[in-house]
């Protein structure tokens, strides 16, 4: 590839205006201005660092410190093997709250009708994939989880029907509390549950802490799947804004709970779904201890948690919670296999509620399935498949952020998540995205509007993108099609 | 097998002293008689119908009318390829009501702390299995279904770990849609969802037509674990005395309907856990028609329907429900693989409302083990088994009877199911069963005393004892070491 001519430019600038400034920062304000004036666009590849340093006389090390502070601005993103490439032109993360800073008004979830919109699309293999938060079946290790439970249904013989344990085999559970030193907890095998996904996960615990009619806190916005659980279970939500980079404004947090009497805390700390946040770990510690000085339990999901796109997992919530009044939740549906359903709960003070519960509403998870992901885990596959699959997902949102800034028009703004595979996607103001969600319906592409994501209609500029598909011409020209939907 | 001389006394009855009686029925008459006198003792063979026409000089068809007419009255049961033998001395079926007939008074479920003692043993293979409802998983098809599961993932290759749909796969809802002809159902695959066992099943429908703190209509005694689903949801229980071979008491509970305010029934219709009981079609009929006439939703619990020993299927309760009030409510778990987890609910008039609660409790069943049901009843797998399946549990229960009519002291009474695997039995009236439950479980044997089945302390001096093993020493040391305890 020819690197555009990137050495006048540079050069005339090389002789020190500001002599104290390193040079390494030099050279990354030069490149930073030439991708703003468009000298570079988004998607293009950057002259090689080697390249780089050669034709600007400085050093290899410091050509790579000036691209690694351009990348560190977010105006290029290095990709394994193949240098840095410009980001999106207009994806600079949103600094400012995405939700109006109005005072937060506890909902009766009576408008969240457009939860069962959706729906219809979810399975189907028809349309444009950017609506619900799924990754493609061909990036999941759907063949080798066969092959393994396959390998378990034989060594169990004629024990594969039986009932296992309500609170999952010991087996499994045993490999999820040895990962939760990742996540910084320490949980024993008898901490856990396994549950049906993180949704029964969810449903065990907003049953063991609240009871109808009581008023749950949520972030706004939030995964419509929780808003959906709230309303069916005769909850009400208060919905807190949250900071793009954040999380939940512990401020207007604090404000709200003098206010208003809730039971407990819903809460997605780790890439927030949608907006993909990772909370910042002095703020995990201070809505736990705001929780606790209230005698409020937090509900924590950490669905996405094992999904950073690089280098080590985030904390959860609950490795801040000294005494146990913080009910963590996940599942393996996200990153390995949706469908067998495996999920956890590590409840915290509840546990023994959440195992009475449990037995009540399934009895006990499928063992065959459960079993399968726990040899998974066991012999390594699960970390194996895990370095590529999160390889993957920063691929894919890398590739959806470009295209979306090369075709979506001037003054969007999208989420830069480091982990997970949404991107979450503020549109012109004008922009009504119940409209655009059913324009694009009409021409094949699923997406999920803003208001899915609010129990009280708000982000309706707003979508909320699903790149869990590997990068094809297909998802390519759904991209430009949703780009000249969003411009009409 | 020597046949012990049953020629003499009954030729000398022979000569007819009421001319007008038919030579069957005098044979019968005689060899009742010998029964009753032990002549014949619980287990013996008896003779061979040929020999037995041989020796009283009558026609084979009217010496196998006799038998007949003898089996008809619980004297003697045949088994395939076997002959006749005699039943357990002690088991005819209990005629009267089994509960004491006192006014209905409603229970907060509080008291049902014994609820949660069985747990421990169901999955301790070093205990006697009389306590929880469970066959053996050697009588069940777990490899057969392992090589289904084997053969459908790896058809689905990587979509195998696809979410499925919230109702379930439509292949699965075809087949027992088609199935449910035999319950005297009609049934269309979107009359159906697919539930985690019947327990997620009766869960979603008691949350579908109750509130916490309503009342619901049980049967006394009834299944444990619907008790303890009551108690966790917050539910209150009526329980209404049941005949031991109509089921629920028609006038108790049309009396106590017009005293107590209740949300709803939940029913036990066919080879009820723990009395065996199938509601003859006419009481069937009038309860709907009590239910309907006060707009009260009924839950029928049909999770052993399928299982009659002999001949056709019992009709569902909601065969005779026109208006779509009855809540029909089965599962796999019992007949096929408890650990697949796979039930079903045939909600009626509140399907939708199932359908929104499936989502938030668990999203979906996992796919592979649905499938794997599915296509086990396509190719005919299932019913086959079921064939095989029904007769092992018609031999297991008789076996248990007879061992039990040796075994326990007299004056105990005995069900007599045709269907399913459990027998509940009554114990003189000084046993307490919770003292024998401790006692037995010393002894490494596992038993359900009778309180369990009652939301009010009832049933001091009854049992169930699970019939799902196959018949072996060790089963049968199990039975004598439990007579010798009841005795003690």
């Amino acid at each position: 590839m020819k690197a555009p001519s990137v050495s006048s430019p540079e050069r005339s600038r090389r002789r020190p205006a500001m002599p104290m400034q390193p040079i390494y920062l030099r050279l990354a304000d030069s490149l930073e201005k030439m991708i703003r004036n468009s000298s570079f666009r988004p998607g293009d590849r950057m002259p090689s660092v080697r390249r780089f340093s050669r034709e600007q006389r400085v050093s290899v090390p410091t050509a790579m410190h000036a691209y690694a502070t351009l990348e560190a601005r977010g105006y290029v993103e290095a990709r394994p093997k193949s240098g840095f490439f410009v980001s999106a032109r207009l994806s600079d993360s949103i600094p400012e709250l995405l939700s109006i800073p109005s005072p937060p008004r506890v909902s009766d979830l009576s408008d969240t009708d457009p939860l069962s919109l959706l729906r219809s699309d979810d399975y189907d293999p028809a349309k444009i994939p950017f609506g619900s938060a799924v990754p493609s079946p061909d990036l999941l290790p759907g063949l080798r989880l066969a092959r393994v439970m396959s390998r378990v249904a034989r060594r169990l013989g004629a024990n594969g029907g039986n009932y296992g344990p309500t609170e999952g085999p010991l087996m499994l559970r045993r490999e999820i509390a040895r990962r939760s030193l990742a996540a910084g907890l320490n949980l024993a095998p008898d901490d856990l549950c396994i549950t049906l996904g993180a949704t029964e996960a969810i449903a065990l615990a907003l049953k063991a802490v609240s009871s109808p009619g009581d008023t749950i806190v949520v972030e706004s916005p939030t995964f419509f799947g929780l808003l959906r659980q709230l309303r069916e279970f005769g909850l009400k939500a208060l919905p807190i804004p949250v900071h793009a980079n954040e999380g939940i404004d512990l401020d207007a947090l604090a404000v709200a709970l003098r206010k208003k009497r809730v039971s407990s805390l819903l809460l997605v700390p780790n890439f927030h779904n949608p907006v993909g946040f990772v909370m910042p770990d002095q703020n995990k510690k201070e809505v736990v201890r705001i929780a606790a000085s209230r005698g409020l339990p937090i509900i924590e999901d950490d669905l996405f948690g094992d999904m950073a796109h690089q280098g080590a997992r985030p904390l959860a919530l609950k490795a801040f919670d000294p005494t146990g009044i913080v009910i963590h939740c996940s599942s393996f549906s996200k990153s390995l296999a949706p469908g067998y359903r495996v999920g956890y709960i590590a409840a915290g003070k509840w546990q023994e509620r959440v195992l009475a519960l449990k037995k009540v509403h399934s009895a006990a998870n499928p063992l065959l399935p459960a079993l399968t992901v726990a040899e998974f885990l066991i012999d390594g596959g699960y970390d194996r498949f895990m370095r590529s699959f999160r390889e993957s997902c920063r691929q894919q949102v890398a590739k959806m952020r470009d295209a979306i800034g090369h075709t979506f028009p001037e003054g969007i703004r999208l989420s830069r998540p480091a982990g997970g595979f949404v991107l979450w996607c503020e549109l012109p103001a004008k922009v009504d995205s119940m409209d655009l969600f059913y324009r694009a319906l009409n021409e094949g592409i699923a997406i999920a509007p803003g208001p899915f994501f609010s129990p009280d209609g708000r982000f309706r500029n707003f979508i909320r993108i699903n790149c869990g598909y590997p990068w094809s011409s297909r998802i390519e020209r759904g991209v430009q099609a949703l780009g000249r939907l969003v411009r009409m």
